[in-house]
C-alpha cells in the first residue's frame, strides 16, 4: 500500500510473553489504535528481559538512532524490581545516564502520601528516568512512563499501558487513516488468487490480503482491500466482485 | 536464567496482524510448545508482507545464516495469492532458487484429484519451494511447509499451523524443559521487589519475575521462579516465602 504516513514499531520487553505464560494484547491493542490515527505499524518485536537485546532492538528500530521506524513504543519492564530493566536499557541506547528524576520522585510520593503507602528504595526504583527524557503520565498507578529521541516507554501492565497509550495519543504524528472493505466468500483461496492478483494489479496504491479459512468442509475466503482513499477501496471492491462472479 | 537449551526464534509474516484485524496467535501456542521441549524462545519479530523485511529478518534470526539462534519458525505467506511471498523472500535469504517442487507438486494434484478440484497454475504456486528444502507435511489441507537451512516455513492459517508444528516436533532438537513454580501475593510489586532480588542474588541460575495486578482496590502480584532444576526452584520458592512471611 502507497503511504506517506508515519511509521512505528512496537517492542515487547518480557520472559512472561517469552515462555508462553501470558499471551501478547498490547500490541494488539496499539495496533488498532495507530491504524485508526493513520500511523503505520510496520513490526513488532518481542525479547525478553535482556539487556543487550533491548539496547539493540531500540536502537534497530527508532530514526532518531539510526533505526528504521519515526516512531517507537515499548512495553514493559519498568516496574520495581530487579527485572525491570528497561529504563535503563534505554539510557545505554541513548547513550544518555539515569537517575531518580525529580517530577518523576514528587508524582511517586505524593500517590504514595495519600494512601498511607511508605516510600521505599525500591518504590523509588519506579523514579528512575533517562536524562532528557520528558514523562508519560500514568492514571492509573501513578508511576510514570516515559518519551526520550522518537521512543515511548509504557508499562507492560494491560491498563496501565492503555492509561499512557491514552495519554500521548494526542503528541502523536498523524497521517490518513487506512480504510478498509471485506468480503467473505464460501470460495477457497486459490480459486480466487487470479481475479484477486488482477485487481491487484489495477490499483497498485491498494493492499489485497486474502485469508482463507474452513468451516465444516467447506473451505472459504475472507478478501480485505486496504488503502488510503476510500472511493479507490470501493472501486477494487467492484472490480473484485465483477471479477469473481460466476 | 542459565540454560545450554537450544534456542529459537519465531518470525509472524502478515499485514494483517500489524494493522490489528487479526490477533496473533501461532506465537503464542508456539512459545508453548517450544517451553515444554526446552527449546529457549529468544524473540518474535511480526513483520509485514514486504520481500526486504522478510529477508532481513530470516538472516537476522537463522543461525545458519550467521543470524542469533539455532532454529527459526516462521508463519504466514504460503498460500496461493499475489501476496503470499514467504517462500520466495526465503530463497532469497537463502540465496537459492525456486521453483516448483516435484513431490509438493504430487501431493497437491492428488488432494486436489481426489476431492475433484481443477488444477490451476494459481493452485500449483503452491508447490514453489525453494531449491534444497525438504517438505514439512499438512494434514489439514495438503500444501506443504519447507525446512531449509535452520528455518521452519509454516502456514498461518492457525489450525494448519498446528498440524505442521506436531509434523516437525519429532526432529526438533531438544533441551531440559523449564520447571517454574508461582505465587500470588495481595501485595504491591513495591513490596516484594526486596525480598524477590535477595532470592535472585542467591540463586542467580534461576530467572525470577513478578507481574503486578490490581484486584478491585486491591494491588497483589503473581511471582514466577523458572529454571531447569525443579528442586533448586523449588528451594528459591522457599527462600522467597520465608522472606515473604510478615
Amino acid at each position: 500500500m502507497q503511504s506517506d504516513n508515519p511509521t512505528a514499531a512496537i517492542l515487547v520487553i518480557g520472559d512472561e510473553i517469552l515462555s508462553g505464560r501470558t499471551r501478547e494484547g498490547n500490541a494488539h491493542y496499539l495496533s488498532q489504535v495507530l491504524n485508526s490515527i493513520g500511523v503505520d505499524l510496520r513490526e513488532v518485536r518481542i525479547v525478553a528481559d535482556d539487556e543487550d537485546q533491548i539496547v539493540a532492538a531500540i536502537r534497530a528500530l527508532d530514526k532518531s538512532l539510526g533505526g528504521a521506524y519515526d516512531m517507537l513504543f515499548t512495553s514493559g519492564g519498568i516496574g520495581p524490581t530487579h527485572d525491570d530493566i528497561t529504563a535503563d536499557a534505554v539510557a545505554k541506547a541513548f547513550g544518555t545516564g539515569i537517575s531518580h528524576n525529580d517530577e518523576a520522585r514528587r508524582i511517586l510520593t505524593e500517590n504514595w502520601e495519600s494512601r498511607g503507602v511508605e516510600i521505599t528504595e525500591a518504590r523509588l526504583r519506579m523514579a528512575r528516568i533517562p536524562h532528557g527524557a520528558r514523562l508519560i503520565e500514568n492514571k492509573v498507578s501513578a508511576a510514570p512512563g516515559f518519551h526520550i529521541g522518537n521512543t515511548y516507554v509504557m508499562a507492560g501492565v494491560p491498563n496501565v499501558f492503555v492509561a499512557m497509550v491514552e495519554a500521548i495519543q494526542p503528541e502523536l504524528a498523524k497521517g490518513r487513516p487506512t480504510v478498509s472493505e471485506a468480503l467473505e466468500v464460501l470460495r477457497p483461496e486459490s480459486d480466487v488468487a487470479g481475479p484477486l492478483r488482477a485487481v491487484a494489479g489495477e490499483f497498485p496504491d491498494l493492499s489485497l490480503g486474502s485469508y482463507p479459512f474452513k468451516r465444516g468442509d467447506s473451505y472459504g475466503t475472507n478478501l480485505v482491500i486496504r488503502g488510503l482513499d476510500g472511493a479507490r477501496v470501493s472501486a477494487a471492491m467492484s472490480a473484485l466482485r465483477d471479477r469473481l462472479a460466476p
